[in-house]
């Protein structure tokens, strides 16, 4: 049996020159509106501006307008309520919601599309979603950089090891590293509002790809829906997708950012690490081990990343090599965007509320700073106030390092003697600076790790309108 | 609100050591029921094997054992028949099967976990389903080339430009030129099967990590299941997604090479080359341009390239880093994987039916060919024979095209005279080797595009078992 | 043979605890002076600003200061000049000029690294250089966006086919096409500029991770190096590749972006198309076909369009997932960063030379443009103007190029008794707006592509400050 | 300036249709001798083998073919010594041999291009170097392979926590453990082999896409390069890059491999796990704290994965959209697939050596195993063993670990009246099957962690023919 059935071209809203319909199969490959219909209010939004303009410029009479948009409305709110049924033979959000408009309110429904094409209709709709879906991540991003900013002030007096090559480094007070995430998600804050900013121009106007010969107002329609401007070039207009990329670019290192974070939660739930208790909501157990408490939560947000930077690249090498104007292509670039947009929302959401819930179990995170012989580096810089170049002063603290090792013991468990075996010029004095509170203490400018310079850092994020 | 309810973690099977429940928006972060229920079908399947096998080595009793497989065939078709009701409290495909099994015939239904978890029983689910996947893809696959050897046969003796660089190269063949997509599925094919066979060892037994202390037979549930054997080492069984990253690279070549064809289709189809045309029922048109017909198959196949070569590389990225042995990342292994698989049956579903609707232009592939000088190597290789060194035939023949680009005409158009200019090598004979037939034709040995050779090949792909 | 030398640890700066020194093949490995030389004017431009720091608060003396500012001069003297040997041993570009410093200087030299790592000390040299690049690549873009301004002028009024899914869709201005790409580069320029702006935030003071015990004036360094401000926190500044990664994003689009226009000079460069011939000097022939003349600068530009996305990926991939603070991964961000810089530079700096030789076939472009029924929705819109709802007037215009299709013939060879068959509101004025220049010039509004309006753009372009 | 020098067009090997030659800049973006003279060695090889093909049949002299092949013998050891010079205007490593075999043999050196094109004999260079790539990996993995059967065999008693979720889990043995990286690698060893197999076709004799018009015999030629066959198809030849690509997949999940024991090995190395030890010889210091001792050869393996999955991605963008037959874009496959070879080849060769050379510290092992409650399941398998149904007894213990946790010790410190609170099966033998040896000796089955388990794989692996 064929999947096509003969002379019912018709029914498709382009279908005049035609001789056989759609394929089933084909409907079914090419169909967008499983995914699409999300845009519905942006597509709705849009649809109105467009007739109030056709009807300021008088290609529409003014009943046509309010026929039009009273219908809109309707439909709205029949799709809010879960009342509207969606076609797959009518392909796209576009076309079902038209179709239906038409169904009710008759001919002023087919005069909508004039001066139009769903070349630009689309871009418009995706424009103002994108510009939507930032609209709602940059709170919640505010939400999440405020618990850091919380747990930093609550912490900043805690010593914990800080790590390099994820060896015992140096003393750092917790409240400082969770103010490092902070930097992190604020510059992806930054990036999202340099995306909104440039993308929001209005590409309505467009049509197909070269304009259109009605004699419409561009600058009328970008001020209806909060558009800074007009786009400059119509074949641009309706092939351009940066701004989707661009977006999925800075929701990839958003993810690459809570995948660092999650990867340092799960190291530090570890019986090893012990530095942190996630609460049990947050967690979930073994299906055969009853012991088990698993970070599930870091996880899944490391394992999310891989998807995202997927999706990214899935939108690369959709436009790669693309020629001008609209292709068919263009459509695939919705389910990458759309799974995008949820995962950074959910991983975003999931943060903002396990991060004010994060226990601190400050006893570890101390007795794992003593070992590994984190002040090494203040005793070099003792040496180096006492005179010694400090490339002289690492090597000879490196023997101490070694020394100590061997003996299974710390730097300040050694008897001055000892240490003076290392340089003569240690003296009794050595010790206060080669503890854990006078390493920290000592760090003290701008950006370091000194509690009082972590406190100043909150307070100027607090001053500048952190909550 | 709290999305917390405290004091009901006993839902969860896991709960006991567990003092508040899952967060519900942890629950709907973590939960992968909205996706895993595509392994229901592989889910019974493998429980049904360890249930007989606990049943072989005496951990069960036979009346368990039945109760389970008949309890588990009862809920088999339920879900075929879509009466089964899916719970995002129990998280994933395992727990609300097992759930619903216990609810139907008790305690035998909480004994069917004893000696697995749900690590190596996800193992096994998946790699059924990839293997089941494989085995509908491959006959698929054999369509698609099948399609392929009749069209070329048809086209055998269809002359066309060959390209290089896009540049009208030699004449060739059109039949040739769809047999070199054939070779490129049949790789494809190829590395489909090398990936079933790699993988086609039980995971089951490998138990949370370490295997069981129950006296399993890994052996005869492999056999039950259809595996070649089972697999070596319990840490590297629950942590090893190799088989489907390994799938979604063949699926990624498989979507390159379509890709590949589908770019060609839509340069075929432009009025400017005009090789082909694609049935009305494979293209859609446009809702403001009335005289288009768009070949939207090839276009979505070459947009849905990016989105798998995205999945390929979530992949990567996700298991990248991982310490043994199974993490919670792996959780979204599925979501990549499964749009991987539905992307490239389809794809191959829309070419399997539209190869054989492809209809040529004949003339309009042979008044491409033309033009060009596509018979200038022949000409080279002409003076080659009448003795002169290969690069100095290609510098005369040179000189000789850049003469006639500028007159306007093609190179048999040139006089005796005038082609004598370019070498005194050249006589009356000359133009039989540079029409289009005596090019083809002469290029006539294993491989090249000579129809005889073309059909040669044919002969040979019928002869090894192609339909 | 061993490939490990023991007891001469005392080699390397940091030695001091090793009890055998680095394997010869790790050596190899994990060396980076192979390539991070190429930072070696930003290491010394930052240790001389260190170094006047470290003089102002009085941890150098001025004698040390200008020992160690004018020994670096010299250095960059010799290793501009080619006469400075880079060894393996001494690791990467920072360890081989401090000791080549030192073994100038003395113990001056010795006293450079107080206060400081070579953790924030890379992390400065590499944002000083991917400032230098971007303030480096500003420029070129500004080059190619005026050669497509210019070549927009020439080419205001030439008509193509514009297309969309590469078929024929309306008459579109030569001109606005290359405008097109113009918005396209831009974009990419704002991008540049947003990175550039983001991090230009001074590094140095982090020191390893937790900052420094000496006094030092991290603002009085900034200032030196042009940096808007200071870094906020340590432990971010030296583990932070943000900036390096959203510069290899900005250069993955302008990839796509030139990849584009690749793909679209390929095409019209080949006989079929014939829209443009690029100069002999941009092409290459090939080893065996004389008359090929090959467009490789386009094809090479789209094939290094994989390998700047697989850099970005790679950048991504390598950042997901690390702990705080540096990594030794992060070595490996170097080789993807300078191949993007170059393929970037290399890329534009070619476009740049050859936008303006590009030499459009106009009657091609025309004869193009007559075919494949371009005004087909003027028609349509005609019969809008006449009364008729568009839906209504999109499908009649359907099936009069169905018709004519079989004819054979352009809709405006059809006869107005044909052409009244359609729809009885058809007249003779239609033939008038159905032509080419009838067409371009009714769409003639802000974007849009009547020649009078990509006029307007290119004088709203000059009006701004473009050349 | 201008970049171009007119006139001197006829210096390139292809220049006849040429009138202006190629710019310097284009040259330079063009050229690919700067990365492909590594292919010499299978360029002179190929060469030699066609020149002998055209002397059997026929189209060269024997006198010729003595010449070219002593020709390219001398080339071949000029280069091995260094002695050649590599010129950039002669683009690449096929036309600088053959320019230089003909300045150093006549006329007989411009015969050797007769019947193929550069596209057929980079096709096969490309294979033969991917052969020779793969048979030097495979044995780099035997030895990385039999690295790890020693260190099994060595810590087959060594118990260890065995981890999922990065929780303690169940104790392993730690020879089983480093099993399982073994199991990943001979994975990877297998793709290798499918590759090489699928692959090993010669293209000879595809010429520019056509086929050539000589009588060739490109089964002879075949048999003299060790290809087991012919390739089919002369289009899908020069364009097919396949076989480059699934190496860079197979080199992918090697480093993939590669950096999960990276990321153990980073763990094991920390203070807070304390598992492993690497000798100093492959590890690193720090420029400013003297203590460091950093694990610098896996952090730089885990870095190198994501320029590896780059370049990956990178070859398949390349390829996707490319219409038949070669495009210039595949000069691009070459830099990020030699940067593939280089790095795996690089990190094989340095796991190779470090893997025998890694130190466990046993006791520490040990001392984490008995945290974490790791034996719990064992203690929910004691009670299904007393009749409980799993979940039951699962459930039980959860609330067992509960309260041990809560109390602050080990379920092995309860009393027995402690324990009977959760379950009255318990009795007192129970505390025998609750100990690590207990435990892990308990998992006895094919694939299991016992160490008579773990041996018996040793067994087999040894007995099937692992060194």
């Amino acid at each position: 049996m064929s999947s096509t059935s003969k002379h019912n071209s018709g029914q498709k809203l382009w279908g005049g020159r035609f001789a056989e319909s759609t394929s089933t199969l084909v409907e079914r490959f090419s169909e967008s509106v499983s995914f699409d219909t999300r845009l519905y209010r942006q597509d709705i939004r849009g649809s109105q501006a467009h007739a109030r303009m056709l009807g300021k410029v008088g290609v529409l009479s003014s009943a046509d307008v309010e026929a039009i948009v009273a219908g809109l409305d309707g439909i709205l709110k029949d799709i809010d309520a879960g009342r509207f049924e969606w076609k797959m033979e009518l392909e796209d959000v576009h076309m079902n919601i038209e179709a239906e408009l038409t169904a009710r309110i008759g001919d002023a429904g087919k005069r909508l599309h004039t001066g139009r094409s769903r070349n630009d209709q689309i871009a418009t709709d995706l424009r103002l979603y994108v510009r939507d879906v930032i609209d709602e991540l940059v709170p919640l991003i505010d939400r999440v950089a405020a618990g850091l900013l919380d747990l930093a002030e609550r912490e900043a007096d805690t010593v914990m090891p800080g790590f390099t090559h994820l060896q015992i480094a140096q003393p750092v007070s917790f409240g400082h590293h969770v103010l490092a995430w902070r930097e992190q998600i604020l510059r992806d804050r930054a990036r999202l509002l340099d995306c909104r900013k440039r993308m929001n121009l209005l590409p309505l106007g467009a049509a197909a790809l070269a304009g259109t010969v009605y004699p419409i107002d561009r600058h009328f329609v970008a001020e209806q829906l909060g558009f800074d401007g007009v786009t400059e070039n119509s074949l641009d207009t309706v092939s351009d997708r940066d701004f989707a990329i661009e977006f999925c670019f800075a929701a990839s290192l958003i993810l690459v950012h809570l995948s660092r974070w999650s990867e340092e939660l799960i190291l530090w739930s570890t019986p090893m690490f012990g530095f942190v208790e996630l609460p049990d909501r947050f967690c979930t157990g073994s299906s055969i081990m009853p012991q088990k408490k698993n970070p599930d939560v870091p996880e899944l947000v490391r394992g999310k990343t891989g998807r995202v930077i997927g999706n990214l690249n899935a939108l690369l090498v959709l436009m790669k090599g693309q020629p001008l104007a609209y292709n068919r292509d263009n459509q695939e670039d919705k389910p990458p965007l759309f799974d995008t947009v949820d995962t950074v929302t959910m991983c975003l959401q999931v943060y903002a509320e396990m991060i004010p819930a994060i226990a601190v179990k400050r006893d570890n995170c101390r007795a794992a700073a003593v070992k590994g012989f984190s002040t090494a580096t203040d005793l070099a810089d003792y040496l180096v106030r006492k005179g010694l170049p400090f490339r002289d002063a690492h090597h000879a603290v490196g023997s101490a390092v070694a020394y100590a090792a061997k003996k299974g013991c710390d730097l300040a468990e050694l008897s001055l003697d000892e240490l003076k075996g290392f340089s003569s010029l240690i003296e009794g004095d050595v010790y206060a600076c080669i503890t854990l509170e006078g390493s920290l203490k000592a760090r003290d400018h701008y950006g370091a790790t000194a509690p009082v310079q972590v406190r100043a850092a909150i307070a100027r994020a607090r001053a500048s309108g952190a909550s």
